[in-house]
């Protein structure tokens, strides 16, 4: 990292500060420009807590140069995590499409959508049992009985399960009922969830929250591998924004940004993304184009009775024919699904 | 609220919808336009999920005319909350200043700072036992060792305790120990952690979301308040902006915004907001001038020993000066400290 | 519009407000609530200055129900506008490709540039005479010499030219050097350039501001319609939000929103949104995948000799090699290069 | 600066950045760490068109050390600006009241309005002639003669005169009748009229652009200054954020920021910051508790009858009261008014 003193900063004030550094194991490198003097210090920052440097005096800012995460970088590991669960594997060369509707409800209806997603070319189910709520008066999810549902999803239709866990104390019953966690947005820094569902030993889908950049979001997967769990899906599902237009402003860029930084396949999720069902057509295509290695999409029998998130929903069949338009996209860009 | 029909509907399509209203128990008044039509319906949406609605055919969007919050509001309760814990009148006459390190660490340090900051004027100590950090790899805080603490440090002092739970394992153990539950910025929309910490009791201080909205941080409110519990208090603590020079943007207009829209007290946090002691000074009072309630501010003994967020603590002596400048500037807004 | 009263407003209160709709030629039809009174007025809303309205005593909000703009529109234009120059149809089947510099510099590079877009596909040759620069320091450009340049390419090459305009006052100059006049995202509500703009007779190529939601970017193009002037092309180049990972954020979902509520064509500048040449690829293969009707790439022969935004400049062989994989992409979305 | 190497430079390449470096003019300091190289070096950024380096084979980021600006920087003048007009100096110790309209328009109530704020303690009047205005169908101003009844305004009452200038065109008349030229937010980064604006050799009244961060701000004063005209009033007017409560988010903490990094004097405009005249005594008092030198408050007479922004503007009672209170406040932060 490279210590950066302040125009008025004293020589004695930069000494103690390299004295500081050399006694939490740094080897220093000042240069004295002719404004400023910066002092190069060499180790490795991130077991370093920074402000034991930025709080001495005479010291400006401290300008990290390596990365804070290790794991989810690709330092250590350049080669695509590919992510193998039963025939599906997520980050290889095919891109994995995710429908359902966004909560389990009505049990006959989330079974014919689950025979019509399967039948459009999905290959993970997913459906929300405990679902976050922005209201304390909206439905919350069926809780465990919704699990029991997903469970007898995947045994009559073959799909994988991905479903989200909103607290610690349900990790270990999701786990057991689902093929891959999803952490929510909204509990993207919920640092104890993320260190449970890792834990799990599933898969984890790690959704982007809504006002975090891509360096917290690979810091959140930082915290579920550094449990051991190397099996993480990133998923983009659209940052808050001045635009109110769309519900989020879905951050296509992320995907070849995160790419190039992290080893870890990227998902889409248009539909929390947009909010409307009408533009999932589009971006879906966008998500492909860009390089997704697969696709969230919320997917409803009957989306006028859903009790939650229905106008994102698409209908299975305009799901069928997305899924039709998305294969030639995919193939474009040299992929299949 | 209003349904706004698109200029293509058909008249089928809004009798339709019509139809539907009334079968939940709306009065309907259809108002027809030279380009669209809208339907004026009169009840509680607040107990309807309106995609009921809004994925009806040639329905184009709904407009809520009620806020969706109902207990959090002023519609059912006009005068102000007033928090009362032993002495302390939180929401009152007196501007109340919560003040102490952001993670307990060292012990003797901390009964240091806390002596000092009581002499200083603070009615209430603030310190982390569990701290909620972006990195896996920094301080998570001494836990249960923490909370002993921050008990012996009442005793001491006499202050009163407010400390974070990011748990819903530990509400119980949390809300033991300390008089008031911190739910932090990045909780809140953990609504789990929202029940469990509204059921324990004790007054919670509610952190607003970096990207939450006004309208979102009230149904977080909401949450905490429709378990039985009225004792919220409010906290800016900035929101994330594109600005860097600061490491978030305080919202000083959420005061009078919140003010008018809510019974509930709000307090400001200028130490997270900027991330900076520099900047402390200034936007303490400005936060008094624009009618805080009370201030949480982060003071430690020897920011540059402190294992978490030492850059933005005042020292003991510059937040007792503070506090004496803070006295003249609450007086010229009729307030007291 | 709809006229929401506030809860605390008197039934006289509600009378004035409907007399003075009823003034301004509105239809009124008020609707009263258990708790709120709302008042829907029929009519124009673009032509009123609604403070007159939410002025009055005892208004809480007014909510518009039409959109603001009406030239921009789809309400008044269905047909998607199509604009021809010489051979080159902007809007319609074919995707049209911009390329060349940020800035007109050295005149044998720029011819080379300009050459080597032209055999890799582009039909029109981007290069600024005049520059808007954060820094007074910074190259500001060519301006005449540089147009002069951007004729001979013209002449030399057979490709259209598109370059900016600044000023009020190099409007004329600027539209009798260039087929497309374009308006940089700084300048997007300078309205008095907007209007200059249009009055110049060549279509004009609007970039979206750094903050400007779709609303007020379609109100711009509304400026530039208002004086007779049809022929504008919107174009996506990233907005501001808290992410610092690439320049701006690509808002792709602008695409799919703006082809539902504008008959204008859309493209969008990778280059400019990302800061990077290295994301150009994937953005530009998800913004045609995504609709865009054409896409303003910069090309540079030695992006490291570039006096300006040399970063993220695609050298011309990346950028012939992109053509080609853009080309698949289009036909996979039933569109051609 | 500090030059980034990549983790996968060669040796060569950092040998090439280097002599480049040197061939530019500055001196070099390279340090080997164990993943990464970085180069210090020695010399003035400002002059130096960073590209030249980022796109060198190997080069992962440069890291300004270095501000940008220069002259509006604490840098070169450590004291603080005081502009002097007449008898009023905007910088010392009194706090200075701009006060009066959005839009000059019916001329007895803008002269009634004039006296009114003038009574109570306003020592400037502004009042658009020229207006920005995001709809064409939206009262533009009454251009010259606006300017003219600003001119009789002054005379009648002796008020000193700020009026915005919204075109290079205008720029000469408008200083001729203004005795402060303002440049509103939308025009921040209007290079050209910050030039022209900046040689009519009147003070300028430089507004931050909605999604302008404070160093782009500087840089926009680094225009005019760099014109010889060091007489810059910076005016904080809010920020584009997610929050839709207020119209835009004021940024506070910019007054204290800007006063660090800078010898300009900074004032705040509550009216268009919120976009809501009842927040408008929170925001005032707020800003001149954190250190604002002065206010510009919109009064109009008649805001029910304003063409422009009324919904944001006290009546002249309420602003007479305001300004009581603030003296108060003035007083509590060693100012005066």
């Amino acid at each position: 990292m490279i210590v950066v003193m302040s125009p008025s900063s004293t020589k004695e004030e930069t000494k103690k500060v390299e004295h500081k550094l050399l006694a939490l194991g740094f080897k220093t490198h000042p240069i004295y420009g002719e404004v400023k003097t910066v002092i190069g210090a060499i180790g490795d920052k991130r077991m370093l807590d920074t402000q034991l440097i930025t709080t001495m005096n005479g010291v400006e800012k401290i300008v990290p140069i390596m990365k804070p995460y290790k794991l989810a970088g690709k330092e250590l590991k350049k080669d695509k995590t590919i992510i193998e669960i039963g025939d599906v594997r997520i980050g290889g060369e095919e891109i994995v499409l995710m429908a359902g509707p966004c909560a389990v409800e009505d049990e006959e209806a989330f079974y014919e959508t689950a025979r019509k997603v399967k039948a459009a070319g999905a290959k993970i189910l997913r459906g929300g049992a405990f679902k976050p709520r922005t209201s304390p008066y909206a439905f919350q999810g069926l809780e465990e009985e919704g699990l029991h549902m997903l469970d007898r999803a995947r045994n009559e239709t073959g799909l994988l399960i991905v479903t989200e866990v909103v607290d610690t104390r349900d990790v270990e019953t999701v786990a057991k009922y689902s093929d891959i966690v999803q952490i929510g947005a909204r509990n993207m820094q919920n640092f104890r969830l993320l260190k449970e569902a890792g834990a799990a030993n599933k898969p984890v889908l790690l959704k982007r929250g809504l006002s975090a950049t891509i360096e917290e979001w690979l810091m959140a997967a930082e915290y579920v591998i550094s449990t051991g769990n190397p099996n993480i899906i990133l998923c983009e599902r659209g940052i808050r924004t001045f635009e109110t237009a769309t519900r989020n402003t879905i951050d296509i860029s992320a995907i070849p940004v995160v790419k190039e930084l992290s080893h870890l396949p990227i998902i889409a999720d248009p539909s929390h993304a947009t909010g409307t069902w009408k533009y999932v057509n589009a971006l879906s295509k966008a998500a492909v184009a860009a390089g997704a290695d697969g696709l969230l999409i919320e997917v409803h029998n009957e989306p006028e009775k859903a009790l939650c998130d229905g106008p994102q929903s698409l209908k299975p069949k305009k799901f069928a024919e997305l899924v039709e338009e998305l294969k030639i996209v995919a193939a474009a860009v040299q992929r299949k699904i």
